[in-house]
This record gives structure tokens, sequence and C-alpha cells, in this order.
């Protein structure tokens, strides 16, 4: 930190992405990739004859994108922003609907970065505890005045909040907005784009960092009435006026038009989702019930920074936080078969070797 | 604008990017992109294996990308931060840098982005004016106790500071930063870079964009101390941690590599730019004496406005700013051979018709 430094970036509160290590190859479990490359539409979207127009700026409107997300969920390209990530949408929305007497309310386990994000907007951030058992009571929102941003599912639980919650806290308050960060909407959670018609308070982000294979090309979405994506736009165009890139803006719409391999590769991760739960069960770990690509599991015979730790050792990488309620976990992302294979077999004999 | 826009946001001055328009095939010469395709190294780079990974987020330390900066300027990794797009690391700065009690200050003619930053962090800035001949006088800047902002060479005018004016300015006050930014710098500026062993107080700010052929790949960095660069990761890490994609982490590198093409590519603007400043004196007009791949240019036979919107009519396009000091002035890109002959030919026969 150098004596140059703002009171205000003083003040942020940096995130730690999972880690990405190059000493090793690992089987990477820790940071919710997909474990299928992208869309082989994808691969052909990115042509030599695009490659060559790499000297002439993207298209700040993201027209091609816009509307092939758009025509994905039977929307208007005005309903959709898109941006470097979903962090980065996160942070226009923030922006947009946050500030003076505008806080922001999140679960206590939920996404970290919504924490960064606050601190970096300087925002009042109220932290709303999940219940013992980590679902999500929208009863403790009700009353809340500011902007809501909810993850669901959550991470890093995998836990769901049922849709008529979310409708209830539309409702409640409509001088409000409710932020819905789908995430990991995909692997078999009801999706709340449907009741953005009929709810101009509510903003939903999705990512194509994993359901859509693009981690890689950090691209994500907000969808809502034009209104609030007129906000955002208005943000993005003080920040980054052109924020994607050319490359990545014609893997995301091929990556959209694809959605038969789309339908498959989730399908897979659902199925392979329960036949890892169910193996953790049997080797006795507490498993949350996931509509997510990932696992959040403890074992009562030994904790969590001492499996990942274990793990780590023998070459696979899982997620462990270091926070209060939730140490004793591991978040494991659902990989192919063959890594899942290869985690139960470590853990059976790390078990075994207690 | 929504119900919900937060009095902060209300506050935003969007930046409006130069015209990209997909009604016609036009002679683009209003955003300063470069004539040239990106080196054929950076075509090669994007392989198809690198295609495959897209499912892997990228290593947000982005170690690739900066060795091969650093290695250009023969610097170390931790003098560099890349970002997407040279507005990103511009963004970082601010929030870095400026703050409460810490205002930022930039000349009344220059990149327009910096109002829009300025804004978005809600900083006070003191707009200096430039001399009546568009030369900036750091003595104007001496007593300024914030952060200082200058483009060198400027935009939209072309025209540079002597290298001793920017190091009066960072001896004058060490508790300063002072960020130069360098656009434009390889089309016959003297940069700051090896300035920065000697003053911890200058961060230098450099695109891909133009002497690179890489607009469409969006990057830019910052050079600078160690000190100075943690603290703008400090920013990233609380904005966007995966800020650049794969594909232009790979596409970044390469261009880095390739000195013999980006040598060309300088040199072919930097003739064509002469040539084209000849032949606008020619027909009459007054030309900034410009170090940048773009000329700024008046006719006292016809304004600005007037001037941009028939070229434009005539398939040119070139760009024209809505601002009381230069009104009269269009900004013309340095295209190729082929480009600038079309544009004067065009001009010649629109004087004549006048």
């Amino acid at each position: 930190m150098s004596r140059f430094l703002s009171r205000e970036a003083g003040r942020l509160a940096p995130y730690t992405p999972g880690e990405q290590p190059t000493d090793a190859q690992y089987i990477k479990l820790n940071t919710n990739e997909s474990p299928f490359p992208p869309s082989p539409k994808v691969v052909k979207a990115i042509s030599r004859a695009e490659l060559l127009k790499l000297d002439l700026y993207p298209d700040p409107t993201c027209g091609t994108l816009h509307r092939a997300i758009a025509a994905y969920y039977g929307l208007k390209p005005e309903n959709v922003l898109a941006a470097n990530g979903s962090d980065e949408v996160l942070a226009f929305a923030f922006r947009a609907f946050c500030g003076e007497g505008k806080g922001v309310a999140y679960a206590d386990i939920t996404y970290g970065f919504y924490k960064s994000q606050a601190a970096l907007f300087g925002l009042n951030a109220t932290v709303i505890p999940l219940r013992e058992d980590f679902t999500l009571n929208v009863d403790d929102y009700m009353d809340f005045p500011g902007t809501i941003v909810i993850a669901n599912p959550n991470a890093p639980t995998g836990m769901t909040v049922p849709r008529t919650d979310i409708q209830r806290l539309l409702e409640a308050n409509p001088n409000r907005v409710v932020i819905v960060d789908e995430a990991y909407v995909d692997f078999g959670t009801e999706s709340c784009v449907p009741m953005i018609f009929r709810y101009d308070n509510l903003l939903v982000v999705q990512t194509m960092s994993k359901s859509r294979s693009l981690a890689g090309g950090r691209l994500g979405f907000a969808l809502g009435q034009p209104e609030l994506i007129a906000d955002l736009n208005r943000v993005k165009y003080s920040f980054n006026p052109y924020n994607i890139n050319r490359l990545s803006m014609e893997a995301g719409a091929a990556a959209m038009a694809d959605k038969a391999y789309f339908d498959a590769c989730c399908a897979s991760i659902c199925r392979t989702r329960a036949w890892t739960a169910g193996e953790l069960e049997n080797l006795g770990f507490t498993v949350l019930p996931s509509q997510s690509n990932f696992l959040f599991a403890k074992s009562d015979r030994i904790g969590g920074e001492e499996l990942y730790r274990t793990l780590k050792k023998n070459g696979i990488l899982v997620r462990w936080f270091d926070s209060d309620r939730i140490r004793d976990y591991v978040r494991i992302t659902v990989g192919s078969m063959e890594q899942m294979e290869a985690l139960i077999d470590a853990l059976t004999a790390l078990l075994e070797a207690l």
C-alpha cells in the first residue's frame, strides 16, 4: 500500500478468488468451472476473419450478443446488458441502485464479492444471517428499504429460495430493487427471468462462466425492464464503454445459440452431482441439498481446513472458507465423472487412514 | 432512468464513444484505430487449443501478459497492471489515488473520459485550461495538491508535453501522483516509462488499442513502482478480479513480443501522418502539430460540424467535438495511405464545391 492511497481505497475489502495454482497439475474442483469445453460453435465462431478484425473496437452496444441472449429468453435486446463477467454486472448494479440513503442487504453466507463491491462504492451494507439450516428467510428482508441481493441458488451452499418467496419480496416494496444472482440457476433452480415482465423492480443476473463453459471469456449479463437496463448502461458508459472485447462477444453469442450442447452439459453435471452426493453420504458426509454445479459437504471425522489441505496434497483442489458458520465444510465443484471418481477414491483412502 | 437510480448514479457523466455505425460501410477515421490488422503472431496465439480452454477462468494475476509487457520495457512484472482497456486502468487509478480531500486535475481539452470517471467516484475535479495555442503549461499545476492526469500526447490535439515539464511536476510535490496517459505515445512522443524508477509518484498508462492493433481485444496497462501497482490491484480485486479474458491475455502477450511488426506499423503511420498533414495544409487547413495517430485540423472555409457532416455523407467518418474551444476542428485518424488519399480527394472536391 503506497502513501498515495485514497481513504476510500483504504476502506476496500478486496475479494480473494479461488486458487489458480500454476505449480502443479491439480484436479481443480475449487472454482466451479465446467468440466466441458465450450460448444464447438464457440470454437468455430472465433474464426481467422474475426481475429483479423482485432484492430477495430468492439460494438459498444454489444448488439449481436444482446440479441443472442434476448433470443434465448424470448426477450428484447433492451432487456439485456452484458458485461465483463457477472462481477462487472453486479458492480454496475450496485452503483446504479445503491448509494447515499440506499443501502444494500445480503445474507451472511453468500457470494463473498457482494461485500467487496459494497466497500468499493462505500455502501451501507446490512448483513442478514441465514437460518441455522442455511435456508434464507425472506421475511427477514421484508422491511429493508434498500437494494436486496439474493444468490439463487446460493453460494457456497447450493441451496435455493423458492420463486414465490422472491415474488413476495418484490411485491412487499415495489420501490426497491431486488437483484437475483442466478449464476448457478441452470443446474436445477427455477429462474426468475419470466418474472421481469411483471416486476419492474427485479433484476436477474446470470453468467456464462458455469453452465455455458465460458469462464475464460468473462461474460455475464443482467435481465430486467428497459428502465433498469438503461440505469446500468449509465454506469457502464461512465466506467468502460467498450467493456466487452470482440472475441468474447462472438463466443457468447455462439454459446447462447447452441441450446442442445448447453442442455446436454447441464444434464450431465446434474447426473454427476447426484452420484457424487450419494457417494459422499455413503462416506458419512453431510451434504447440503445443492441445485448448483457444486456440493457443500462436511464430515464429522475431519475438519474443513484439514480436509482441504489433505486433498490438496493428494492433487485435488477444493475450496474451504475460513469463515465462522461454514468452517467445517468444503465446497466441491461437480466436475467430470472421472474427476469425481478420483475424489471419492481419495476421500475413501483419506478417511480410512484417519 | 428508473425511479430506482441512486443519487450518485444520477450525478454521473457518461462518456459518448465515437460512432460505430452499422448502417453502411464508412472509411472510419473517427476512433483512432490502427489501419493494420493485429500481428500475425497474435492470430497464431489464439489457437484451437486456447479456445478449448475457454471453460477455465483466466489467471487473475495476468502472469503471462504482465511478463510480456515487463519484458518489452525492461521492467519486472510487479511494475505492471494490465486491465480491460486503458479506461479500466484509469478507473482503478482514479479510485486508488483520489477521493475525499484528494481531488483530480486535468486539462479543459483532453480525453473526455477523465470527466466521466471523476463523476463515477464523485471526485472534486479541477479543470485547468490549456493555453490559447493548446499547449499545456505545467506551471498551472504546480500548486495542485491532488492527483494530476496528463494525456501525452494529448487528445484530441495530438500535442505533447516535454518530459522535462513532467519531471518538474513530479519533483514539485512528491506526495501527489501524476498519471501520464500515453495512449498515443508510440507515434513519436518520448515516453515517461524510464522515469518510473526515479519517481515513485509517477504512473504511466498505455493502451494496446492504437499502436498494437488490438482495440478489439480491450487491453491497457499501467506501469509504476510496485507500491502504486499494489494499490491498483487493491481496486481491481474489489471490482473484478478476473478482469482480462483468456484470449485477450494471449493476444496481448503475443503483440508485445512482436516488436518488428509494431515498429513497422508505427513507422508507416508516422509517414502517412506527415503526408496527410502536408496535403491538408495545401488545402488551407490549420493542422496542429501531432505526435499521435490522428490529426486535429480546421479550415477557415467550413466549420467543424459542417465538415464532419459533409464527409459523413460522402462515406468518411471523422470526429467532431461539440465543445467551445475546439468547435472549428475535426479529429482525423491517420489510416492507410488509400484511406488518406480518399479523404484528401473528398476534401478537395468539397472545398471546390463551396
